[in-house]
């Protein structure tokens, strides 16, 4: 009997082994490619690399999975900015919205000519502008009264130009960057000049990122109690974290307590995070989307001086600079199969 | 020989199921208490059950892997904070190793009485006392030197009544309730009134809290360049999060996005924290720890009024308030069978 069952067993062990040799070999052979909208080139590689020295041991660059993560800006890098910010077109939503209950709004500026929908006027709004508008309609409520504004408004806005939701508009190739880099121990962050509480009422479901993932521009919050005794979190208008060009590199620290292994930006507003992120080391990964396909979705950079309400600005001097230290420029035309979930 | 490696096969998978029961149930009766340190009684079996409700698919209160995390404080709830907060005797210590580069402080409070080692001095030193000594000792500085200092003063200091490392003074019932719940998909945040820097130090070593997963107090940073034209982060003298009391909650907010499932404390500035946490849902667990145990640690709760440079106060009034609302106090000398990791 139990020389039966150590036979039994035996060929178990060795039918087993057969088993994973057959399939490590098949799988080597048909390993999906993890980044399939990527056209082969440098941009591709130098992905493919990172993930290799970083998850490699005895590689010099090699990470402890808990310790890998990477960041992300949001609009522009992973999706659609133009013509306006997703933000932007919220606010210009609510201040219509809350336009009855503010009767001098039909006479002031910058109100007047959101609620006139004089989009050339509103392309030309000033930081200080557009500061305003954000102030009203992002605060003056409780957190959860926020988010659950934001959602009702996702749900029904449409982009003018693919009419379709924002959240559709993200850009394929970012999103398998991120689940390739999720596969291999990252975590992903978004790293936005948008608002933190804005973005995390979608970035979970969009990106498979999760809100304490999403660091972001934020308001003050403040503590209280509503009327029946719950505690609440009220928005008062006081800016806290301004998370853009400098911002994002001491938020960064801030939140996870030192640089990333790699950083995808594309504006002028991302330079500090790059920088933070090559400091960080020598197999860092510092990457820059630039939009250069006029027919399938913008072409607008490097140019410099854009507008406030359009400060996805990609400036010549930010490019020269990844030039100047090795950083890698993405060409939306060239390294990019397609562009959105929906392109076949 | 198809037939040969069909019976082979099944041989194998009679054998793999086999197995797989035995190993099953001898699984399910030797599975060791994941809180060997708890006296059986009200509080561990509140932790018990926090953990069935949240991960039984189908239960009211169940929360989804990536959705569940708890909140500690750190001083007096996680280690030891008597008779002074590690931080503040690392304070005590940076003063005396800067004052050859400050002449005054000799003569000039509250500097004069740290250099004197005048202990009945500095026990009742006022909050702004503390800002002072707290603001010349951690800024100034990047955020690499700062981690190099905390991490060498660490690495030698002692607590006066154990002559052991601070790091060693941590509870082990409280690292048996942090290691059960990330067993059940939990993130395990510090939420502490001390410094995110100066926790982050140490926090993945002590407590297997990684750094991303240390909410503190927080001063801002600046992003500039070395000399070598790298990209760091100073540390000048401005406060960015006082993350105690309302902080506490708000900054849970900042950082996650919402309120935990459970919250430990044991003071006055968790109140917060807790009433947040309690908002969330009725499946929440708020617990407070009692020191009342004198003979294996610290006796001094509930009481009012304690001085600033001893605020691990646990008040009368929230002591009332967690026995009027449901909290569990968790009572050292009766819930815990050893206090810490080096007791028999």
């Amino acid at each position: 009997m139990v020389k039966s069952i150590w036979a039994t067993w035996r060929a178990a062990a060795v039918a087993l082994g057969l088993l994973c040799i057959l399939f490590t070999s098949a799988n080597a052979q048909t390993a999906p490619d993890p980044l399939p909208s990527w056209n082969d080139g440098p941009a591709k590689q130098a992905i493919v690399k990172l993930v290799t020295v970083t998850t490699t041991a005895g590689n010099p660059d090699f990470v402890l999975p808990g310790a890998r993560f990477a960041t992300f800006d949001q609009d522009g890098t992973l999706w659609v900015e133009q013509p306006m910010y997703a933000q932007l077109e919220f606010a210009f939503a609510r201040v219509a919205a809350l336009a009855p209950e503010h009767r001098a709004w039909k006479t002031t500026e910058p109100f007047k000519s959101v609620l006139a929908g004089d989009r050339a006027a509103m392309a030309k709004f000033t930081m200080k502008d557009l500061e305003q508008i954000l102030f009203v309609t992002h605060t003056g409520m409780s957190t959860a009264q926020f988010t659950a504004i934001v959602k009702d408004w996702m749900a029904t806005a449409r982009n003018p130009r693919w009419h379709c939701p924002y959240t559709d508009l993200v850009y394929q190739p970012m999103l398998e960057v991120m689940r390739y880099l999720r596969a291999n121990g990252y975590r992903t962050y978004i790293v936005t000049g948008g608002g933190q509480a804005f973005v995390r009422t979608y970035a979970e479901q969009t990106y498979g990122v999760p809100p304490e993932q999403v660091i972001g521009s934020a308001i003050e919050t403040q503590f209280t109690e509503n009327a029946a005794g719950d505690a609440i979190l009220m928005r008062p208008p006081k800016l806290l974290l301004n998370n853009d060009f400098s911002g994002k590199a001491e938020d960064i620290y801030l939140f996870t307590g030192g640089p990333p292994q790699a950083a995808f930006g594309n504006a002028a507003g991302d330079r500090q995070m790059l920088e933070y992120t090559a400091a960080g080391g020598k197999g860092a990964l510092m990457m820059l989307v630039q939009h250069d396909d006029a027919t399938r979705e913008y072409a607008y950079g490097p140019a410099e001086g854009l507008p406030a309400s359009k400060i996805g600005t990609f400036p010549q001097s930010l490019y020269d600079e990844a030039k100047a230290k090795g950083w890698t420029v993405i060409s939306m035309k060239h390294d990019w199969k397609r562009i959105f979930p929906f392109d076949r």
